[in-house]
């Protein structure tokens, strides 16, 4: 039977998602709960392989198991078996079809940046920070020109181990809260550190170093050295997975509570 | 020289406010970071000493000093000798007659509480939990008996070492936003432990567990056995400080970032 996950967790307490032989990444911690239920091991498959210190609100994984169990027990009861910062929100056994990854049709990130001359002290690890103040306007014009299909491969990590560099972005949206800055992004799938690397060349584009149109240079160049370094983890959100309705799995989406 | 100094702290990473022989308190590591700055010893005094587990995102302290810095030291430079759970807001010179405790007139607090099947993962230790949906008409109805004029001894930790347990409480206000209740506190001073048991109380008065009218009835028993347990300090935030205007310091009041 295959079991599928929405999960929740606080990326600033594990070495990112995937199993480490430190045992401390938040597969290892869920792979041990749901093999505590099971009562045989368990390999736990996610949509996105996040990096150390990337939060999800809404990540998406599956399992297999031979054990029947009723799904408040893939819930309530692996709860109970995590550490605080990961939880469990919810479970519904799937068609074994189905892949947590490869079904994937497009994720949702979300980047919360405060702008305040002071860092955050009770938000630290939860959001990113710039210390001046962002031209909102610029950074909008510099994200409308990533939105289609390109070659993102200046904003593409060294290790990225996607077979193309070539992604469809369908959302690049950028809101402002008070001092925060809300950036929203969505594509069938994202390069590794492409989110945070886009940020960083927005956020430079926000300072005036570059005007907007210098996003359409950076995405011709194709060149990861010439755009902005990567931006720290700490505002990087997982939000959503979106799966055809045909595997009918519960809403694969939740947003940062801002306005 | 007195310097006044509004201050944010994440209360999960430290052991309350307090000076303890393990150094752990947020007052330990600030009297630490300004006597690097100061460069001879100093104490710290807060308007609220708040327990392990409580933050703050507008404490008031001052201390003395004998060096003569410019402000920006006092915030920057400090900062930088600060573990990332605490931040210097601003400082300001004042008055030497100015006392952070004595010269306060009301405090304010927030108490963040997340309503939801499954606990917080992403703002574990940040906000407080309940697991069933809460009446909040009963809880608001149930919060304007304590408005007022009135013994709190009912809501009175026993360790509490304030000379007497009438105080004045001008603002008890329950606000919801999706599943957060927003509880917000104003008073001229309060008791130890009195914010958490107040929402412990009113909590129970939402789940159904008593009426509205039992808050008037804990008030006039003054019997701290007959009110409801201690609620977790998680979701419990300092978010301000009024004082006379003629003291001429910043604005001490954040609120945290809901509706």
């Amino acid at each position: 039977m295959r079991v599928a996950l929405g999960i929740e967790y606080d990326g600033s307490r594990f070495c990112g998602w995937q199993s480490q032989p430190s045992k401390e990444a938040v597969q290892d911690h869920l792979q041990v709960a749901l093999a505590q239920m099971a009562q045989h091991e368990v390999k736990v498959s996610a949509a996105g392989r996040t990096d150390a210190g990337v939060h999800a609100l809404s990540q998406v994984a599956h399992f297999d198991t031979t054990t029947s169990r009723p799904q408040n027990a893939w819930v309530r009861g692996v709860n109970a078996f995590l550490p605080a910062g990961v939880r469990v929100l919810w479970a519904s056994e799937v068609d074994p079809e189905f892949h947590a990854r490869f079904s994937a049709e497009r994720r949702s990130y979300q980047y919360v940046l405060q702008v305040s001359p002071v860092a955050p002290a009770v938000l630290s690890g939860r959001v990113g920070w710039y210390h001046r103040p962002l031209d909102i306007d610029a950074m909008r014009k510099a994200a409308s020109y990533l939105l289609g299909e390109h070659d993102f491969s200046a904003f593409r990590a060294s290790e990225c181990q996607a077979k193309t560099p070539i992604k469809h972005l369908i959302q690049a949206d950028i809101r402002q809260f008070g001092n925060v800055v809300l950036f929203e992004f969505t594509a069938s799938a994202f390069l590794h550190h492409m989110v945070r690397n886009l940020v960083g060349s927005l956020v430079y584009v926000g300072k005036g170093e570059h005007p907007p149109e210098w996003m359409q240079v950076l995405l011709l160049q194709k060149d990861r050295r010439l755009a902005a370094p990567t931006f720290m983890p700490d505002g990087l959100y997982l939000t959503g997975v979106h799966y055809d309705p045909h595997w009918q799995l519960p809403v694969c989406r939740r947003t940062v509570p801002l306005g």
